[in-house]
């Protein structure tokens, strides 16, 4: 096995350090979903997570894990979403200051919503510069601690704790259905399911216009997507992250895509029978499942994980009219 | 005490008979609800409920007292809403045959979908002949057995199940939120709550368009409202039902309305914050507490429940449009 950056005792290390603070979310199933399928369907509703996704999990123990002289000094990172609410929803329950480096297109919403949860928001041409690049060189000039949305051992031993729950409380299952951008829930989820039940085949999925996952899961070798389009825009990564890419390798069993028709009929589903508001992004492992392009063992116990619910509810309409 | 048409006993009954067929709901809590509130609110989420609102309890109970030749002969009611599509199933799981009794003005929609789920549909001209009075008549003359949508014993032993879940789950409350339409819920959670939680207020709410219920527990007399505007369509009823209207004289504390625009505010919070899909009628307790209709306790402990989660997707755009 080759020398990954976080195997599953820091996921467990990272479970204890978050307990009590991450919601322990609720899993779910619907008569409905298991008749269409003819499988047994457990949903992990990462919906329900403290600021509305999987990503407080990583957010968390991230944190958590500062040293006292690294709150003070505060953190960093490159994201305007998920991860953005949710690491400033962590530094302020560690009392550390957020600076967040976001492109100077970035809707005029999204700066304002980042600087309404007391993060300081600096700007930058993407012509110019490279985020990657300029976090790390802010980083370093500030004395700040870098927390970038998958790339680091700390988030994906958090994210792993997702999975971890999931199968604690439904024990074994068949198949587990994981979405994927960057890889961080997918590359944690995937070492907690091999430990914990090995004979359990995990999937990841992509949308079609940001399939760099699939294809450099095919392929073996990192692939990137430029500027890919989707309604799942959780999942537009330019490619998997370096620390993730060697675990799913390792951990991961296959790779699929699935189209945003695809992706809006499973919400169709998630929202209209069992209730739940979740998003696009959120609803990628649904439709794989749910739309056939991951059969489902006959009679098998398939576990899928509904990632985030954070949604622009002004755009519900559209997104549901066409379909 | 007057001479009421259901007591505890039968809610217990109801609740043994259910059991196993009905869903028992989980109960959500949200920080951002605690904050706003300072109170501990628990919510019961009917949203999950089979058939997505609270109304399966009745139909199931209801079905479930039939004699093996009621259930040969067949179920009539008067309901295009939950309550049909809830008998709808209620009767699929006993292999009883249903009529529903529409207005030949019923949008087309709702006439498919009650024929969609096997229901045989008659239709009649509501200028000439009142619901209640046809379903009697025809109920009579084919030997069919009238299960209306509250004014039932059956159908109120049922919804009170939902309260004697609720209490028992979380343990005794200061103050109990139940919307109202027909009362059927309403008059059924407050026997529960009265009796396993004594000290519990139970305040019944409306929309204000159809604030027939506030001015009836007000004057202590049955008043009426004709056509009823608001977007809370499940509590568009003409007035109490008779057998309600006592039982909420005795056990309910107090009666509110609110208007559209406060069901739309609290459906954001539902929606946005607790990613729970829930219909504008489901939203009406919840919006009594967070817009400060009735004021919430310090530091007390509320019950609120969803009542239903059944809403057309495509109209969600607008409905938010305005908020």
């Amino acid at each position: 096995m080759p020398d990954l950056a976080v195997n599953y005792e820091d996921i467990a290390a990272a479970a204890g350090r978050i307990a009590g603070i991450a919601n322990r979310t609720p899993v779910m199933t619907s008569r409905t979903v298991n008749e269409r399928t003819g499988a047994e369907v457990f949903f992990k509703c990462e919906n329900f997570q403290r600021a509305g996704a999987f990503k407080f999990r990583g957010a968390c123990n991230a944190t958590r894990r500062l040293t006292p002289e690294q709150r003070q000094r505060g953190v960093l990172t490159y994201s305007s979403g998920n991860h953005a609410q949710a690491l400033a929803l962590a530094c302020k329950l560690v009392e550390t200051p957020l600076t967040i480096v976001m492109p100077d297109d970035a809707p005029a919403v999204k700066v304002a919503a980042s600087r309404g949860y007391g993060a300081e928001v600096i700007l930058y041409d993407p012509d110019q510069t490279k985020r990657e690049q300029l976090g790390s060189k802010l980083a370093e000039e500030r004395g700040l601690s870098l927390i970038p949305p998958y790339d680091h051992p700390h988030i994906v031993a958090g994210a792993g704790t997702c999975a971890k729950e999931f199968i604690e409380e439904v024990g074994p299952l068949d198949l587990l259905l994981v979405c994927c951008g960057g890889g961080g829930l997918l590359s944690g989820c995937a070492i907690s399911t091999k430990h914990l039940a090995p004979g359990c085949r995990v999937i990841g999925v992509e949308p079609d216009g940001g399939d760099d996952g699939v294809r450099s899961f095919k392929t073996r070798e990192l692939q990137r997507v430029a500027n890919p389009q989707t309604i799942a825009d959780g999942a537009k990564t330019p490619s998997l992250g370096r620390i993730n890419f060697p675990i799913i390798l390792e951990h991961v069993d296959d790779m699929v895509s699935v189209s945003d028709a695809q992706i809006v009929s499973a919400m169709r589903v998630l929202w209209e029978r069992m209730k739940l508001v979740v998003e696009p992004t959120g609803a990628l492992a649904t439709a794989a499942l749910l739309e056939g392009v991951v059969p489902a063992p006959r009679g098998g116990r398939i576990g899928v994980v509904l990632s985030g619910g954070n949604v622009d509810l002004a755009r519900v309409g559209e997104l549901f009219a066409g379909a």
